[in-house]
């Protein structure tokens, strides 16, 4: 499928990108791999880009592998792009220019557990699922919680959020400090285990969100949560989106720590229905977790019953047996596939905004009008709680009149943010798919800004070069 | 009293200053002041850096104004120096190289409240106390508490926190978005209103901490928590300050959302005590304080309680009536007052450090004893639920050999945190006092880094020159 807008761009010298792969043969023997299967693999576009793949994809094992591939790079001014899980969503891993992809499968160990200060130190490659996995039986967990499967490095470098995001905040919030690897080969460390710090600039945060055009990380240290004594989910139905947004408003404003609050559309749960086997009212419908004590979430739980209620929302069903609870959430989590049964055969194309919550009605309602007068089917999914919603496309990719109809949806549902006070994407990044939105949301002195930043820790222009900003 | 270490660099141009003073006259009129006294009291350092006045003040109204007054200095190479409460501690407003200090007085109001999304727009001149009083009758707050009224501009610039960041983080995580004018004299937009966002790098976190650097801020997007329903208060005491440490990290696993928990070592209480007319026994205190609705408080003060008797402390006092709560806390923020008590026309040097809280008892006990090895007098407070405390010195500064033992004793302590994988500052910021710590905090990549970030955006080096890094 060839919908893509980037633009296919000059390689840099063949004999330069020669140099690099013969020398990585020599050093890394099969852990560098040139096969066109796997070159395309790594340039996972989830969504709609092109596939772009990179020369060669090099496995390193260490920090010092990462600074000997940047050097040998850097040396002939080729592409290093790092490769996490290739879960993102906004062409963050493909290779316009060609070069090295970094894949961080083998640099997936914990290294160390700090359960009383409620941190962990890790390497890049280990995915979120595979991290709470390990860090279970401490009592601990990373709360950041992507639709995807990602690695920890990956979601550090898109400052990926999720559905917790409402309480324990996203990326942005749970790293401490980052091991990254620069342009120069030289290795920072941006932070120490501290808590909190007020000395110099915030270059971890610099380099969360960075998408691996400012460095690469190597490692790093992130916040944990103790696992709360109780938990408990619950759904409920509302007779409109606007009635829905206004019950988290105000459940937020009142206070009650939500740790999750999303908000399906009727489309989404009829999608749901089917594929999970559900028997949900086909209505606007908040899924609901509150995490406390058992008292807690008790009073947590009907005071939001209550605000439902004023609202014309409710009944609220709640589930505090394990089992329903994760039956309910494997349906939130399910939505990507559950959309399917839509449109057969249809090819989904994820996009995300986020506004100030007291727009996220009106900027859903908008929407919601604007899929049906463009003829498309997209349900809509959304972090409530942050203001941020999911449109997936449903899309023929044979259909051109159907492709144009998409671009042009596209561009209205960031317009339609921005003119809200909102950004073009609450959590999949930028990449190589949003880049034309960004003079529009930050204007000129902000994006000349960036483009000074990236200049000035990557002179060369080798770390994943075309993402983000162009130089 | 000239104890500093900051050297009086040179000034730039007699004649490009003079200039540049006869444009702002024409343009600000008596809103542009060069009397002696005025310059010094800009270049404000309560603790003991020597003072080293701007060459002139002037007292911008709009966005404009800083933009012009900008331009003006940069055409001619002055440094430019933004001025809020001057309450910062490392001598973050001093003008070593001289220059046009920016005071944001005129600039104080409270621009915009949406209290659905709870948050705010502000100018940068308006101070903590000032804001939270326009904001009380909204049934908002804003959290951060520095010891001093100070503005909030200058909290951003110096990623400010207090005793509330336990619960609410601190200026890092409350800032949505900032308008900041650069040394080029154009106007950025960090970012937008949303709650979230994960496009392009994060300028508002390069910005909020940066003391005025990489530009000055003219208008900020503050987060706002909603005013708790209950509230409730009280004080505990240990036997050892390891016991209180233990209880605090047992306090933050269990999950209870304490929203402050504040250390006095044994002779801060018994500073506190003469000062503030209380009878606290003279041991290892905590200061908690609980916010949620009024079944939460009880249960979580309860639990707090049980986790305090199991360390051998106890009993825990509590105040729900707002006097004595007031009063309690009254107390707290009158600690630096208090401790003039100890050491009647001593001069007071306030430092601080931050480290795991897991090391935080290790490192308060090895400074205690340092501190009686040194021969100082040096009562320690902590916001330990961050592992970060303040060490106030009470010294004679007419006494140099004493003089020269606090420096040895400052660069121990910042040895000891640092050992601990801690920082050098976890509030104060570095300014110019806490320079001299950047290398052993940082390393060289990361600090060139840094240096490479500020000549980027600031290559004449005009914004607060002298501060943080030294180009």
């Amino acid at each position: 499928m060839v919908m893509t807008e980037a633009r296919e761009e000059l390689k840099h010298d063949r004999k330069g990108v020669e140099r690099v792969i013969a020398a990585l043969a020599a050093s890394f023997g099969n852990r560098l791999v040139t096969s066109r299967a796997v070159r395309e693999q790594h340039a996972n576009t989830v969504t709609w880009i092109a596939n772009q793949p990179p020369d060669g994809v090099v496995f390193p094992q260490t920090t010092q592998d990462v600074q000997q591939i940047v050097r040998l790079c850097a040396a002939e001014r080729v592409p290093v792009i790092a490769f996490g899980a290739g879960s993102s969503l906004e062409g963050q891993v493909n290779a316009p220019r060609g070069g090295i992809s970094l894949d961080f499968r083998d640099m997936n160990r914990l290294i160390a557990v700090h359960a009383e200060d409620l941190d962990c130190v890790i390497e890049p490659g280990i995915t979120r699922k595979g991290l709470n996995e390990q860090l279970r039986d401490q009592g601990v967990f990373f709360p950041i919680d992507p639709g995807a499967d990602a690695s920890l490095g990956g979601m550090a470098a898109t400052r990926a959020s999720g559905t917790n995001a409402v309480r324990y905040g996203t990326m942005k919030d749970n790293v401490l400090a980052l091991k990254v690897v620069l342009a120069n080969g030289e290795v920072m460390s941006t932070a120490r285990r501290a808590k909190k710090s007020s000395a110099g600039y915030d270059l971890t945060r610099l380099i969360v969100g960075s998408e691996g055009t400012l460095g690469i990380i190597t490692e790093l240290t992130l916040r944990l949560a103790g696992i709360p004594e109780a938990i408990l989910s619950g759904v409920c139905p509302f007779p409109t989106v606007e009635a829905a947004c206004n019950a988290t408003i105000l459940t937020i404003q009142s206070g009650i720590p939500v740790a999750r609050i999303e908000l399906l559309d009727a489309l989404q749960v009829e999608a749901c229905n089917a594929y999970s086997k559900l028997s949900l009212p086909e209505t606007p419908m908040l899924f609901l977790e509150f995490h406390g004590t058992e008292a807690g979430v008790a009073e947590q739980s009907q005071r939001f019953g209550e605000i439902a209620n004023e609202l014309r929302g409710g009944p609220f069903d709640w589930a505090t047996r394990a089992e329903d609870r994760t039956r309910l959430w494997q349906a939130r989590h399910d939505v990507a596939w559950a959309l399917h049964g839509l449109r057969p055969g249809g090819h989904a194309i994820a996009t995300d905004v986020c506004v100030p919550i007291s727009r996220l009605a009106d900027c859903v309602t908008e929407t919601q009008r604007d899929i049906a007068e463009t003829r498309l089917i997209a349900p809509i999914v959304g972090h409530v709680g942050d203001g941020n919603f999911h449109v997936t496309l449903l899309v023929d990719p044979n259909d051109q009149d159907e492709v144009a109809r998409v671009h042009g949806f596209l561009d209205r549902l960031t317009e339609r943010a921005l003119a809200m006070d909102g950004t073009c994407t609450g959590e999949h990044g930028i990449g190589q798919g949003k880049m034309k939105y960004m003079p529009a949301e930050f204007g000129e002195p902000a994006l000349e800004a960036m483009r000074a930043v990236k200049r000035a820790l990557d002179p060369l222009d080798i770390m994943n070069p075309g993402k983000i900003v162009s130089l």
